[in-house]
């Protein structure tokens, strides 16, 4: 009877857990930690008895662990906290990545392994854990204090970053090789693929919860979510992009809902069971003679870990302009690898490219530096102390004037609105120019799908050819039209603002010039990415004109209507993000 | 890969689960039938596409929707509640399944079915839905009605009943065959079990979880609430009972925990998500050609779940002192099957001991009987209305004495505080004498054990038979003696009340007799018990001696602490049930 061995195996892992949970609260350690134990223990490497009997079904349920994982991390983000984490975390989180992966990757090298596993361990290296952080911190009483404020904007930055090594891996693992053009192209099609997700569904998902949520029935809400969290899932996979990078889209786009509290409620139970199922499983697969054996490098590679860390992060910190000591309270927090790391290493194996033994080094340097991570926190203070002391005037100086130069850059004013206005309008364009790509994308794969049943008039390959170009470039009037306006408004600016330091009548003259010049180059600019994208959906010459003309036509007719189409869109995501949430 | 195809399947499974949720939210039918629906058309029998890769994993996680299902439904038990529904509820759910189940035999026997197919048809119509019955009452607007309150009480007693019936399905699906003895035996080991898993779990349970809460962390809790559920059901398994029992049993246990509350707020988003699982499962093992082919069958047995429970369940209700109107109510609320009959297929099923069509049947026949159910509530008061008018004066007037006989009976105060002296004498009795019955059962399987490793000298059989009878009798003393004290009170009580109508030269004559005659009752009751229970333990004659006089002299040494023991551990029962519960 496959379903009771089964439940036989849960039963075990949930008995295990269910005792670790409260032993390691009591001994006030990471309960992720004594998951990982209790699986090591009940697990087919060690001894006494094989507690498991299936293992595959156990892991599939893991996979489940790093769905609601990923959800709830997406649940957690929000696009305004994303905007208000400000230039610290993106400076501090992009520095430890690159760094990061270059010590993972050279160490990888060092030992002589495979170069796949050598980028894997970089990318194992590259992202901290949220999950021991937070826990640490809230022990620790410093969960209110500024470092914890930047370190959790970096956690922020970190796993949007961390979605991009997923993908990237993935590509990597599927091609074989790591060439610049694959990488970009690669990185493209992501950012398209998100930006047109989270426009699309935080246009759609939030409505339709809150039609859902009218019924005030629990089960519905959560049914309906889960449906959605799996459903988007499901495309993910289609699309050959990582499920864990489907979760937190989901996860993010319905953190724009209203209900967003009843949801993380809701998923709250579910998510720990699997995420407790999902860390035992890791102790399940650890081999602890492969631990034995790999010890130098473990203790290498946890070194580097904390080393590292300290010093990117720190570094990162400090260069986006804040003081020494709480740079280097931010480097001792972040000097940690966690979940993500075990998300990457099972993904490594689940492709097929790494080797047996990346898995057991990635958990081992887990343990070992969360272990290390509530001391570090503590003993941040005391080495900031000493090193203070012993810093040479002229550096310490030097510092001083570098973050008084950085606030007095972003002091102005009028400088910080002016912009906010260019980040403003470069995010309109970029998005709708998105939105335009991805309708020609879409396009293309419609053209070459074998589900797209045409009347027979229009089974040649030309006049289909036709009909999908002229719809896609009317469907995309809308956001040509949105960006060329943006585009307008964004040269004017620039005008305005170049012209600002010249005398008047020069001024007037340069003036004239980019007023007539701005239209022509939007417009240039919008016809070569038309062109581009229209390319492999141009039929015959005749038929283009056709095409070209009728399209011109309803263009002329409807571009009023197009306008008021693309601003209550505009508005209506507008609306989402501003929301208020419901109340916790 | 394994893992993703199976989250593939999944995913099909909540999407259609969230789209169905809504749609039967939207037309106001019963989400249930939903999603047997949706899994019906993503099914392997309908014919477009085979959406489910991997059913056997489905099934597995539909065998958790049972888990869950079932511990809820014992977490919303109580003891409490089961002593306030009183006569009616009993009376009622006993006429109710003795009649279906033979009325379903008889169905059965009819078509010519197997006998076990005919047994479990007789098991699937004895339990109504839950499920069903409170959706439709809420919807209707009718919980707080009188009529409601008595089937919820029909429904507790239904669930305790159910639970016997699982574990006999069980038993006879075993051995294969229907003697009395067998079930007798059957049904005397599961009270056995239910009894000491009561009594054991209600001492323990609750006071580790209030620990656990102490922490007052959500994860914990809740992992560990996991925890016990899954290791009681791991018990369960290997004592041979069904997975449902055990999941119902230690719902029932935590129901007396003060965090009950806490408790279903975490466990219901994970009940919930299982349980659209398990429907929607339902669906998928159902074959449209199957209902075709049994269509007769099935209007059949609809036609009788609806006549034959309206008729057991009203008369039952009418029985127990009810007046008309109330006891057609009731019996139309009830007259549907739902979750249980699934259970019971399934357990057919995955016994290997009922035909294939017993499955579409027993859903087929809940989606009509769900269907019907709301239509049959509203319909109750005009029928009562017509009926009152047809029926003739004169057996309208014997239920109106039958009505006032039966409260007249209960009137009386002193009886009835009499009445339930002498239950709780009885239950106390009989707690201590089933605690003493599993020590003995416990003791002989001990010494049957392969895993008990005595030191060599005690290693040959009959002194290993003395240990273990000589501590099993020590072990058992406080509950024998407490056994003997409330023998010996009842039987005083007894002896007051016989005695109460004599006149007083008489009573005191038969009060002397008893008065010696009680205690040698009481003790001969007791060691005839005793001996039957040591029987299989009993050593040679000379160890016997042996073990009777060390075991006799502690007895007497240590009889004041056995005592306090005794009364310290019925006390700290007493206080858990006794607790108030947190609040909602």
């Amino acid at each position: 009877m496959h379903a009771l061995s089964f439940i036989q195996d849960l039963a075990v892992i949930m008995l295990v857990a269910g005792f670790v949970t409260v032993v390691f609260q009591r001994i006030k350690q990471p309960v992720v930690l004594g998951y990982i134990l209790a699986g090591l223990i009940i697990g087919p490497h060690t001894p006494p008895l094989p507690l498991i009997h299936n293992q595959e079904t156990v892991e599939t349920l893991a996979e489940l662990g790093i769905v609601f994982l990923m959800f709830s991390l997406g649940l957690e983000f929000n696009l305004r906290k994303l905007q208000k984490v400000g230039a610290t975390a993106f400076v501090a989180a992009i520095t430890e990545i690159v760094v990061m992966v270059c010590i993972g990757y050279e160490i990888g090298q060092y030992f002589g392994w495979k170069v796949m596993d050598s980028i894997f361990l970089g990318a194992m290296l590259a992202i901290s854990s949220t999950t021991i952080i937070v826990k640490a911190l809230e022990e620790l009483g410093m969960k209110r204090e500024r470092f914890a404020q930047l370190i959790f904007g970096i956690l922020i930055v970190e796993d949007i970053l961390a979605i991009g090594i997923i993908a990237l891996l993935s590509g990597m693992a599927a091609t074989g090789t790591v060439s610049t053009g694959e990488a970009v192209g690669t990185i493209g099609k992501l950012v398209l693929f998100m930006v047109v997700s989270l426009v699309v569904g935080i246009l759609v998902v939030p409505r339709l919860l809150d039609y859902v949520a009218s019924f005030k029935r629990h089960e519905t809400l959560l049914v309906s979510v889960l449906g959605l969290l799996f459903g988007f899932c499901l495309l993910v996979i289609k699309m050959d992009y990582s499920i864990a990078l489907g979760a937190f889209m989901i996860g993010a786009i319905m953190a724009e809902a209203k209900q967003i509290r009843a949801i993380e409620r809701l998923i709250e139970p579910v998510r720990d069971m699997f995420s407790a199922i999902f860390f035992v499983t890791i102790g399940l697969m650890l081999d602890p003679n492969a631990i034995v054996e790999y010890a130098v490098p473990i203790m290498v590679i946890s070194a580097a870990v904390i080393l590292g860390k300290i010093i990117s992060c720190g570094t990162g910190t400090l260069l986006a302009g804040n003081d020494g000591r709480t740079s280097l309270r931010v480097g001792m927090g972040l000097a940690q690898i966690g979940e993500f790391s075990f998300i990457i290493a099972t993904l490594g194996l689940t492709l097929n490219v790494t080797s047996h033994f990346l898995y057991p080094i990635a958990v081992a340097t887990s343990v070992v530096t969360t272990l290390l991570t509530p001391y570090l926190i503590r003993a941040a203070d005391p080495l900031s102390n000493r090193l203070t002391q012993r810093v040479p005037g002229k550096i310490a100086r030097f510092f001083d004037w570098y973050q008084g130069w950085l606030q007095g850059e972003g002091n102005a004013e009028d400088r910080a609105l002016l912009a906010g206005l260019y980040r403003k309008l470069i995010l309109q364009i970029f998005v709708n120019v998105c939105l335009v790509a991805a309708l020609f994308v879409a396009a293309r794969h419609l053209l070459a799908s074998p589900l797209l049943h045409l009347p027979a008039w229009a089974g040649e390959i030309d006049l289909k050819k036709s009909l999908i170009w002229g719809s896609t470039l009317l469907l995309s009037a809308p956001f040509l039209i949105a960006a060329f306006r943006k585009l307008q408004a964004f040269s004017l600016l620039l005008a305005d603002h170049a012209t600002q330091t010249l005398a008047s009548a020069q001024a007037d003259k340069v003036r004239r010039v980019i007023s007539r010049g701005i239209p022509a180059i939007s417009l240039a600019f919008l016809t070569i990415l038309l062109l581009a994208l229209s390319w492999p959906l141009i039929p015959s010459l005749k038929l283009t004109l056709a095409v070209a003309v009728i399209v011109g036509l309803l263009f002329i007719i409807l571009r009023r209507w197009f306008v008021r189409m693309h601003y209550l869109l505009q508005i209506s995501l507008l609306e989402t993000l501003n929301q208020k949430k419901d109340e916790h």
